[in-house]
């Protein structure tokens, strides 16, 4: 039986997530079990490093499964470039001892999170950030992002209604930045991430961004760990898994 | 009677090109024909400065059109951002003498053309780039394009089938670069394009990239004027309609 190791480029905007689903809504996850047990000739399941939501996109995210197929891990990139959408793109294989899983043997995960800050919205960034008018303050949501790097509580960023897990995480770094074409990018990089932290992070931080949170009021909402004095989640469609760490 | 000029960006991957279509075929004239005879309660018939094809995109495509409204042009983008479907925006409206043209009164165009050059796909490029996977030479290819630049008789890159008009057009600059990320882009300014011309050029200056045809040898084609030996027409989906100047 061999473990087989896939990085996953995809463009969220037509999924319903990365996580399979009970009811009949199409999934990256459903759809790339189908045409991976079609390529092998037995059912795949897969296991995937993170559950991207519905819109999210990702550059690199991570999945194994086990196979009795023969088929050569450089080849199966191309084999599937046929068989799967063109939103939906294999960009990487390789053959992992049988102890590794997606989810379970992961380090750390970098995500990034991208505002289009003009007035005009962008036909082509529409999928691919989220639309903030009010001119943001970079340098200044960059220093407040400072804030969550290290080992916190994460209590107050945390989605109501997720699984009940620890609200500790390890943040390594954290960073805002001008990208040009007005586009700002935040990226974290972390051992693990709480459901829509990131996304909450981002919410509070665009009012740090507007000047109507201080970096100091920043630090007081994460110390606090009350999920209703932080801000709002920041839509979807701004964030992509960038890459797992093994 | 007021003559009102739009910019318009758009992605084109939804739509069967700019021009109304005799046929139930969605295309952009219609959908914006449409929403501004809402906004301002009577018929509008839009000029456009361009006729882009399926799939190709616009920054900046002109159109005018005339209305006896009121509304005030620093208010038409404000007022169609909702009736209008995300991937159509307007991004400028200004008021125009009685004789202002779209089409006409254009004096020069500028058109982009994108191609992704690696081994992988990427999905958040694939409908806005050619994705050439053999490695090409950009000097090589800026070298050779510059040989349009200036007036020149372009039957070599005409589409076969085009409307029976002078292929005689003025170009006064071409360019090809890397661009970071695999992208390499064209770009082409001239008084005015042949149906197909620009796709026409890339598909031929891709030869060049690819050391299968010589600079000369790209000279010698257009001097030849013959279609039969130029390259492929590149997709639609590298091209974008950058700006158009009055």
């Amino acid at each position: 039986m061999r473990n087989i190791k896939l990085i996953l480029a995809y463009d969220g905007t037509a999924y319903h997530g990365y996580q399979r689903q009970a009811n009949a809504a199409l999934t990256i996850q459903q759809l790339v079990e189908e045409r991976l047990s079609k390529l092998f000739e037995h059912p795949i399941k897969l296991n995937g490093a993170a559950r991207t939501d519905a819109g999210v996109h990702a550059y690199g995210q991570v999945v194994n499964f086990f196979t009795t197929g023969t088929i050569p891990v450089e080849r199966i990139a191309m084999a599937t470039k046929g068989l799967l959408p063109a939103d939906i793109v294999i960009v990487g294989a390789s053959e992992e001892p049988v102890a590794f899983h997606a989810r379970r043997s992961a380090q750390s995960k970098i995500y990034r999170y991208r505002i289009l800050n003009t007035r005009p919205p962008n036909p082509f960034e529409r999928n691919y950030t989220w639309h903030c008018i009010a001119k943001l303050d970079t340098a200044l949501m960059h220093q407040a992002a400072q804030v969550v790097v290290g080992t916190h509580d994460f209590s107050a960023f945390r989605a109501t209604g997720g699984a009940p897990v620890s609200p500790v995480r390890t943040i390594m770094s954290a960073s805002c930045q001008e990208m040009g074409n007005s586009i700002i990018e935040f990226e974290f990089w972390g051992t693990g991430f709480l459901y829509h932290m990131v996304r909450n992070l981002v919410g509070t931080l665009v009012k740090v961004g507007q000047h109507r949170v201080t970096p100091e009021g920043f630090a007081a909402i994460l110390a606090g760990r009350d999920r209703r004095a932080a801000g709002m989640t920041a839509p979807a469609q701004g964030l992509f898994l960038i890459e797992v760490k093994y």
